[in-house]
């Protein structure tokens, strides 16, 4: 069995924190400055390591291994959150880096083929996924025409340009070349901890859906417009988001989730009544019937609000991600050489975030291994894994890996 | 009595509505390039007029007039909120400009004399009508030191530098000089159209309380976090704004007006689950009794919140401004001049926005005058008023100046 190097394994994933780092974490969205220069360090260390590595026209680095025999894609993200944790989820595309260097290093293994990818946009600055399903080819050139930075609004085409990959190739699958696909990452949530477990076999990845809800009134001033004849935005936003909040409850499976993350009031001054409102909602859960019942109840929200609301309420889908259930052997696989390398310190669980995994598993089997976050928290610079449970993760992980590749 | 020159009184209008014009509208927040430029053109103008014209410490321009004969100080503002109109305030400026001449044309008149002031900072980017405060003594320099743009968090000082004005001095009001202040303004409400008026004589300003409410949560991934154990930020905003619109109309006056016009959700985006939220909740009324109302009102609602949410609530008081009464002998004059010129088209009512003028008329004798805004629409790029009516309101306004100035 190929055995990991710890100290290689955690200088790396130091190294690439310096990239974009902000106190404890990391501050690296897709196509940022800092983004890009991490990816061109990748690209060294995966010829280093005796890959043949490309950054892709979209900004997805993989590196190819010149090996023939049986050959599996490892594969996660290296772009993070704004002001996100230095894990998530670098540590996936790193623990392939560091799979593909071990088996090669042991003779028993050595002929295994391991491609490794880092996903672009994985954190959906620009899109959702956008590196993976352009690799799927379910993200066209239109698309990219298309895409805007969810924020700053920037075209996607500018930033490629920016970043020196305009008219660069994209990278799209060969099918037949793998086995199958696999992904580790940290938790990102607090079950691993609590049960005590070191090691999560994802058995499945929740589906998602995004809506963008608008509310357009009438801007004025906000000393001379008695209350009744108001058209306020911010107020129609705000009685519709406590509706939802009040009526997902009745419908929600027992992990359901629900998040307005983004809100936006314009022009945003404390003197003026707001003419138009923003939110974004989104669901999640590992069972698409549930989601189903999220937007229907959602629809009828909305088509209340849009009877009696005194400003106009717009509701617009922005993505629908079906949940996606892993394969079942290499679930197997990983619980193996948990078993060995953790004893009973592993755990089945579902996963509440999306990941690269479900669009890559549209094409080939797929499996995702998780290490434990340090009190759960992710998506904010503090997000931590004890590194004794990094370390463990990938050697768990690369005997996993030559399990799958190994057997018939 | 003196006769204002409408052409002149427009043309001035749409030249300074050049600077920062935005659509149909003007965006020239003080102490923006464009808002330093057009204090430069306000001062050659007001020099043209006979004025001896300074652009002080704090941006505010102040035209003194070298006669003698009794004074009076007509002043208004030429900073607009984001995107705004072309009227507010800068009309005010204008018609004191415009009356300045006026008055100095007629022979009856020319011994009168008239200081024009464009107060800085009226809309409030960097505090609170911080050009009149500082020119009556109530904003020092140490409240320059901590002013900051409510937006960007610019330093005023640095703002100030940008504009060349670091180290000038600031304009302080000197005692006795003035029998009184004028101010004219548009309406900036619906009143006068709906009740076919084209002059308002301003019988009071409503006082403001502004309060701003922070929520601290736990920030963390939406996708991972279980509702039970969520401390979201933006869920305990928007479920203490639910309350307020729920429960103030029970402390409400027949005028009262309550109004979140910003919300800020950290870090806000769609898949992570807010750690901070932030609103800023003011509310205006003629009656100082119905603001405490209000105020009691809002204590107790934080109070329970305070108790009840999961996360942090605070509340900080931001302003309160007190009501102000304005001079009877001023309404009076107005009022006469309104009837000569306007028939019967002209109406008593107090002011709902906040002006100057209740700052200038805690140290002498004040007075506003109105005239209408079409559709009643303000704060925004589309406000507009019909040129005649700009033309008549001027008139009046010029006429209640000499009235006030000749009367004993």
């Amino acid at each position: 069995m190929p055995t990991i190097n710890g100290e290689r394994l955690l200088g790396d994933l130091r190294r690439i924190a310096d990239f974009g780092r902000y106190q404890t974490g990391v501050h690296r969205p897709h196509l940022s400055p800092q983004d890009v220069e991490s990816r061109h360090w990748l690209v060294a260390r995966m010829k280093e390591a005796g890959l043949e590595p490309v950054i892709d026209g979209i900004g997805t680095v993989i590196g190819k291994s010149p090996k023939t025999g049986p050959r599996i894609l490892i594969g996660s993200h290296s772009d993070t959150q704004p002001r996100g944790g230095w894990l998530d989820g670098v540590m996936g595309v790193i623990y392939g880096l560091e799979v593909a260097r071990a088996l090669a290093e042991d003779p028993e293994t050595a002929h295994l083929a391991v491609d490794v990818a880092s996903w672009a946009d994985e954190e959906g600055h620009w899109g959702q996924m956008t590196g993976s399903r352009s690799f799927i080819g379910i993200f066209s050139e239109a698309d990219i025409d298309k895409a805007k930075h969810r924020d700053e609004g920037t075209p996607m085409r500018e930033a490629l340009k920016a970043a020196g990959l305009e008219g660069v190739p994209r990278e799209h699958l060969e099918e037949g070349r793998y086995r199958g696909y696999l992904e580790a990452h940290i938790e990102q949530g607090g079950l691993l901890e609590v049960d005590e477990k070191r090691i999560g076999i994802v058995t499945a990845i929740v589906g998602i859906m995004q809506f963008r809800l608008t509310f357009s009134g009438i801007q004025n001033h906000a000393g001379t417009t008695p209350m009744p004849i108001r058209k306020d935005a911010g107020v129609a936003m705000m009685r519709l988001y406590n509706d939802v909040m009040d009526k997902f409850p009745a419908v929600s499976g027992p992990r359901s989730v629900w998040t307005v993350g983004k809100m936006v009031l314009e022009p945003g001054a404390p003197a003026i009544v707001p003419g138009r409102a923003e939110m974004v909602l989104q669901f999640r859960d590992a069972d698409y019937k549930v989601l189903q019942a999220f937007e229907a109840k959602l629809m009828e929200i909305v088509a209340d609000h849009q009877k009696n609301s005194p400003c106009k309420v717009e509701c617009v889908n922005l993505s629908r991600t079906q949940p996606l259930v892993m394969d079942e052997r290499f679930l197997e696989a990983i619980e193996e050489s948990a078993a060995v390398h953790a004893s009973e310190k592993h755990m089945r669980m579902p996963s509440g975030a999306g990941h690269d995994a479900q669009v890559i598993g549209l094409k080939m089997p797929a499996a995702m291994m998780f290490v434990p976050s340090i009190g759960g928290i992710s998506h904010h610079f503090t997000e931590n894994t004890h590194d004794a449970d990094i370390v463990l993760g990938c050697q768990v992980f690369a005997d996993a890996t030559a399990k799958i590749l190994k057997g018939n």
